[in-house]
Formats: structure tokens, sequence, C-alpha cells
């Protein structure tokens, strides 16, 4: 779902209440000994299956794998039962076309235990060895501690890691159920933009009702640096239309008296900031949650590398609302881009015309706090205003994901960090994410908060040649996992 | 050259110096009644030339049609060599794949009478009778007084009425040769954009040398209106190039945080105009020949249906620089047109990335005075200074065309639309071109004044299926050639 990016880290150190070192832990799940026996002595099984799982090249993208799209399902199904989920199913989307979710439930034996839902995917981005890679991608390849395989870390590494967490957890707390009501919900078209997914948790949304949701599909800012991410931006996306004369006309005869299209698209484009980069489109920021002086001190201690973000970027320098970091920009600041404009001769060479239409792409980065509905609205009034007789326009919109953010104070927010902080032996820092996924969806439909949990680093190469996890992280993963329920369920106790 | 439209009308009711009306004219080229039985007695005759010409498909665009290009050059030559012409050649371009133009001089007996050259071309726009010709356009058709094919006003009507106007002229007179030292330039790559013209007039700049060039590719406002151009606007256009990330990057991870090759595209663009739709570029007006008080009072008082004009120029509004007409801002105000824009995803829906690189095409409308090298040098320092760090740009222009004007009161100007006013029986207007031609390169390379004399009217449908040209028009051009070289010579001598 999430990325890992480098600079996505938000330091702590400042919110005592908020402390998630190992230190000061309050909460704890058996002794972290018995845990790490109990992954240490099952490691290798975890990792054969691990290795069994990646063989299956369940590539959602390309219709040739449906079969093992759907075989994948089957395989993790049978394996979260084995693992001992009562209830493990496939559940298929309304598409024809659509792939395979797995649902399982292990209830606790608590009946006044908090709900919990896991999502992750199971389908995977397509890879070929010709693509740059040096080893078979559905042939697992350990080197060094690092496991090479399409999906190692997207997402099959941080799904199948709950599963050896769950058995340490019980193993270590002498239960025979989870500490929470445990249900996992992974996905088998994540890699295809989840056209049916919002369809498939609205269809199960009773099933699927918890108190929180933990995304297990994203990343952290390094190894030294473990994180957890508190939000993901919104996004919705539109087309403008522009129309002026009905057909291109010579700029010598007609151009300078009639109104050009391109032209005029290109002040619409212009006129989305102001000389302060900020977006002008009136009534863009209403409402939004603002970042707190506290919040900004923070990301303003962070040892942030700009010059190595900006290669990160292929960029070649950084520019954006006046006033805020490069951080706090792409965290926590709503924006508006041109993704594509077009209008006009675009060939080699000249053509002397006034161009008959133009088009406009633009997206919207929203923060919590903002209506897609509202900025939508925003958007089409602003464009009429703006426009002179003789345009005519269309606004088309593509869609909305609503942006998601769970307060740093959360106590569920600070089980997660403070079970990664055993983990790991170290503080947790915090980090947000400026892309869009759906989280939102989830947190909507599911009305819980939404929580992710990842331990995949930038350079393990999501949707790249060469995709890997390590080893040493994966188990930490695991860790955490076998942590948290008892501290979710704790903290649920004490709310 | 320029095609005929409406609207490019300018009244000469108040220049009672310039009146070009019948009753006042003060010279004469022997009885008009002379020149019209001759003309009347000869036009069945003339007719049956130009239909001849007509049926040679010479378009030059078509490679396929170089031979026919070719015949058309050779029929040209030998009709100008039976009209008495005493030398009439063809001439080649330099370039292997030009085609030839012709050139024919006739000296006048007087040596020291003016030298005039006249401009035409002798090559037409492709035609098919598919195209939504109602009749084979390469064979000339006469209904209701209107001769239809391919270059019959576009431009072999045009060029081929000299030659009757010549032996008119020298039938009304009693001369053996004409009062101007007369040549003629019929080039044949002017539907292809002339690419070898300025090589042609710059490689036989000493047998080219005249005193007034007569520009014979033009039209009037309409049958009722005739009117004589003064001008036409220059032209340079550019492509401005622009490059911000490597790539295409991730609008989520990254945008609103570096710089967007295609917003700072539309900003330049944007940025071509204030707000008073006045072009913004520091420098862009300097030394411009201001349209005078008096030519503005006549401008407004032309009958100009802003309306029609709109529906011709398929617009939906007028829209340009603030404290002009329209006619002034298509005629004398000079312009900066967006041809094309382009940057970015223009496919079906959305696609949230911020692009890489970013491209405009512009093209700029000089009026007398302003200097192409000048604007050029004026863009790419307003470019260089527009765009922020991290955006690398490339500015490449295509060239350039000189505005061109001959002022009101220009003796041989008032020559030209005093024997149009005898030919038409009517005062005769003024009009100028928004657009741009090789006239102003014929005023460069030959130093001398640039004068239009075209009788086609926009209905004639240059380029366009169905081409005519009204036969009692024609013989009004032939009428108007017969009384010019004795005016022109009479006036020279006034000097």
């Amino acid at each position: 779902m999430t990325k890992p990016g480098p600079g996505h880290t938000m330091c702590t150190d400042r919110l005592d209440a908020m402390s998630n070192t190992p230190d000061n832990a309050v909460r704890t799940t058996g002794p972290a000994e018995s845990v790490r026996a109990y992954i240490d002595a099952h490691r290798a099984a975890f990792l054969d299956d691990l290795a069994a799982w990646l063989r299956i090249p369940s590539v959602s993208a390309d219709p040739a794998r449906a079969t093992d799209v759907r075989r994948s399902a089957e395989w993790l199904a049978a394996k979260l039962k084995d693992t001992g989920f009562p209830t493990a199913e496939i559940w298929e989307t309304d598409a024809t076309d659509g792939a395979p979710a797995v649902f399982a439930e292990w209830p606790s034996d608590d009946a006044g235990a908090p709900t919990v839902l896991v999502y992750g995917h199971h389908d995977v981005q397509p890879a070929a060895r010709e693509d740059g890679w040096h080893t078979d991608p559905f042939e697992p390849t350990t080197v060094d501690g690092k496991l090479y395989a399409r999906g190692a870390a997207d997402d099959k590494g941080q799904v199948l890691f709950h599963t050896l967490g769950v058995r340490a957890h019980l193993a270590a707390t002498g239960r025979t159920a989870p500490a929470v009501h445990l249900k996992l919900l992974i996905e088998g078209e994540e890699e295809s933009g989840s056209p049916n997914f919002p369809a498939l948790i609205h269809q199960h949304a009773d099933r699927l009702a918890c108190d929180a949701v933990i995304v297990s599909d994203t990343g952290m800012w390094s190894a030294q640096t473990p994180t957890v991410c508190t939000g993901m931006r919104g996004l919705t996306d539109c087309q403008i239309d522009l129309y002026g004369p009905d057909q291109d006309i010579h700029s010598g005869s007609f151009g300078g008296a009639v109104p050009n299209p391109a032209t005029e698209a290109a002040r619409l484009a212009a006129a989305l900031h102001d000389g302060d980069r900020r977006v002008a489109i009136p009534g863009f920021y209403d409402g939004i949650v603002e970042l707190t002086d506290a919040e900004r001190e923070l990301f303003a201690e962070l040892p942030f590398d700009e010059e190595r973000w900006l290669r990160t970027a292929h960029s070649h320098g950084a520019l954006g609302e006046s006033g805020y970091s490069t951080l706090e920009r792409i965290w926590a600041r709503p924006t508006a881009e041109v993704n594509g404009i077009g209008g006009g001769y675009q060939g080699p060479g000249g053509k002397t015309i006034v161009p008959s239409t133009a088009q406009l792409k633009l997206s919207f980065r929203l923060v919590a706090g903002q209506d897609a509905d509202r900025i939508q609205e925003s958007v089409r009034a602003w464009v009429t205003a703006s426009l002179p007789e003789g345009i005519r326009h269309e606004v088309t919109f593509w869609g909305a994901t609503r942006p998601c953010l769970t307060p740093l104070d959360h106590p569920y927010l600070q089980s997660v960090a403070r079970s990664m902080g055993r983990a790991f032996g170290q503080k947790i820092r915090f980090t947000r994410e400026g892309g869009s996924g759906p989280a939102a969806d989830l947190q909507d439909a599911l009305g819980a908060p939404v929580l992710f949990l990842g331990i995949s680093v930038p350079s393990d190469g999501w949707h790249a040649p060469n995709e890997k996890v390590e080893l040493d992280l994966l188990m930490k993963g695991v860790e955490t996992a076998a942590y948290l329920w008892d501290d979710l369920a704790e903290t649920a106790s004490a709310r």
C-alpha cells in the first residue's frame, strides 16, 4: 500500500507522554525471552513457508496469472488454518475478473477483548528476469541475510509474519486464543489498484467490524530508524477540458482577438498557486487539521538530508508552499499538482494556430479536515469563475480517496509503537505518508482507526527489480506482532 | 500569400489628401473606354488561357506532381513571351527538390521609368474531388459568372490578369513597351511555405532590383468594398522545452515539494499576458510604430460586424489587449499566442505524477518597429528570469518573418488605390493583414516598398473545396493592372 521512503520520520523525543522506549514499557506479553526463543525455534520453518508462497507468481495485473493468484489465496487460507485460525475463507469479488481475497478470524477467549483487523495483500507486481533481476524473481534466494523475490516485502513477507507472530504470542503467554479478536483481510488486487475492494468491504462490513485496523503493508524510515506511519493524505483528481474555437484557427488572422483555450488552461494551472506557492483555490484550506507547533518542532529536529531526498525524487530543486519545510509539504500539507497539460500543436516544429481545445489533469492531495466533495465543488466554482467568455469547459473528477490520520496520542497508535519498540529495542519514531491508499476506505467503512505496522525499508525495491526483505527486520516484524495483541487488549481495557 | 478576410477594411473618408474616387483621379492611362474595349475584346481568349493553365495540377506539396509544377512554369513562361515580355525564364531553386519559379522582364522605353516587380505564384494547394468539390478541381467550370477551379483565385487568376492588363495598357496608350520597367517573379513553392524563396531572391537580387513590389496574391474586403492592404504583421515562433525531474515521479511522495515543469510551462504561458491581456514580456513593445489617432478613428468608423467575424473565427467570444478594438488587435497590435502546450500525462483518466518535462510552442506576431532578433532575445531573457531553480530549459526559435507596412500616404500606395478606384468606379478603402508572408523578404532583400493588389474575396475559398474567382472581379483586376503602370510612372516622375 504505502511505499517506504526516506524522510518519513517524526521524532517523539519531546512527547514524554508518548515515550515508547523499552525501558519504560508498561505492558508485557510474557517475557520477551520466551517470544524470541519461540521465534528462533520456528524461523527456518517460517522462511520455508514464505519461500513456498513467494514461488507462486500471483501477479494480479496479468490475466494469464489468474490461476496463480487463486493458488496464492488458497495457499494462504490453508496456512492460516494450519496456524490455528478457526475460520479462513476465500472471498470472491463481485467482478467476474476479480481476484480472490482471504479472510480469517480467530476470536479471543475474552469476549470483551477488542477486535482487530489486519489488512494486507497476497498479489504481487509483475516481474521478469530480463527486467534486471539478478535471480529468478519467483525463486526466492537468500544472500547476506536478504531474501530476494517478488513480493518478499510487498507484501507476502509482511502478511506472513503475523502467522508466526500470533503463535509466538500464544506460546509466550500460555494462551490458546489471541488476546484480541483477530481478523485478517488479505486482498488479491492491491497491485491492480484494488478496483473491487470498496465493494468487498461494503459487502462484508458486518464480518469485518472491528475496533482498529492494522495495515501491514508499509515501510519504515530505515533499519536504524524504525518508525510508525500515522496517516496518509487523501486524493482527488480531475480532468478539465476547455473548448475555444470550433476548430484550430489561424493565429495571424485571429490570434490576439479571441480567447485561446491553451492560454486559458495555462492561466488556470498557473493560478492554482499564488506567489507563495500556496493553493489559491478559494476555500481549499477551509477546515484542515493544521500541524501543531509541537509537530512542526519535531519535524524540524529530524536529521533530514534534503540533497539525498532530492536524488530520490530525481529532482534538481526543492520548491513548495512558503513557510513549510519539505517534510511538512509532503506529509502534512494539501497540494494541487498539474499531472498533465495539453492543447494545440505538439508535433515537431511550429504551427501558427489558435488551438480549438486544451486539457488539464490536476490532482489534489488532501489532509485531515478536507472533504473531497467540498474540494471538488470548490474546484468547479473556481474554474467557472476563472474562464473568459468564449471558453466552454467541462470538469470531470475521477474519484476520491479520503485522508486518514491517527493522532499521535491515540492509545492504539501508542500500542503499536510500544510493541515495535520492544522488538527493536529502541525508540520508535513517527512518520506520515504523502501518498494515498485504501486505508481510508477501511477507516470510513468500518469506523475504526487505522494503524500502520511495516518493517520494510526504502532499499527493499518495491515494484522494482531485485525486491527483497531483510530477514532480521522481518523477524522484528514477527516479534512486534507477538507483542501487539496483548498490548492492544490491555490498552483497550484501560480506556 | 494573404488570404482575403472580412473585416480588413480601413475607410479613407477622412483622408482628403488620399481620396481616390474616379471623379478626382488626376492621372489617366488613355481613355478608360479604350482599356475596357480592349479587355472586352480579349476576355474570351484570356479566360481560355486561364482555363488551360488551371488544368495543370501544379500542386507543389505533392512530389508526384513535380512534373506538373514544372509544366505550369513552362506554360507561364511561354505565355509571358507570347504576351510580349522579351525575357521570360525558368529559375531553378538551389534545392534538388525545389520547384521552378518564372522570371520575366519587359523594360520600358523610358530609361528613367521606375522599375516594378510583380510577385505571385503558379503552384496550388492540393485538391481532390472527394474533398467536397462539386466539379473536378482541375477542370475549370464556370457557373453564374464564377470560375471554379483549384488556383482560380490563389493565385493563377491573379497572376494571369497582368498579361491582359499590360496588353490593354499598351493598346490604350499606344505604347510598345510598358510605362514602367516591368518584372514578374512567379514562384512555384508558395503553397509549400516558400522554403527556397529567400535564397532565390538573394541569389538573383541584381536582376530583381526594383523601386516597388506589387504583391498580386491577396484579397479584398468584399465585392462591394474593394480594398488595398497596406501591410502584414511579422512573425517569430519558438518552442520552449522545460525539464524537471529526470523521470515522472509520484505526486503523493514528491508533489508539492519539487518544481513541476508542467506547472512552470503553464506559469510561463499565463505570464505572457498581464491582466489587460497586454504582452508582459519586458521590452516587447519597445520601438513599435503605434497606431495614430487618425488611423484609430478610421478603424472605429468601419461598419465592422463582430458577430459575423466571430463566426468566421469559429469563436465564441472576443478577447484581447485592453484598449484596442478587434480590428486593431488583429491588424496593428503585436501579439503572443500559445500554439501548443504539452506535458505529463495526456491519455484517458488520471495519473498522479509530477511530470518530467513540458513544452510550450509560442508565436509572436510583430508590427513595424519590432525587430525579430531583439524579440527573441527578450523572450529568452524572460524565460530564464521566470523559472525556479530545478527547472532546466531550452528555447528554440524556428525562424522569423519581418513585418511590412507601407504608410497610407506613400505615393505608390496611392497609385495602386487610384488605379483600382478607376477600375471599380468607387472609393477604395484600406486594410492591413494580421498574418505574415514573404512580402517582407522582398521588402528587405530588395529595399523597396511592398504594395498589395488583390481582387479575391473571402468567399473564394482559398485552400478549400470549390475555390473560385468571380469573373467580373477578375476583369477589374485586369483593368487595374492596365491603369497602374502609367500611374506609377507619373507618380514616380512627380516625386
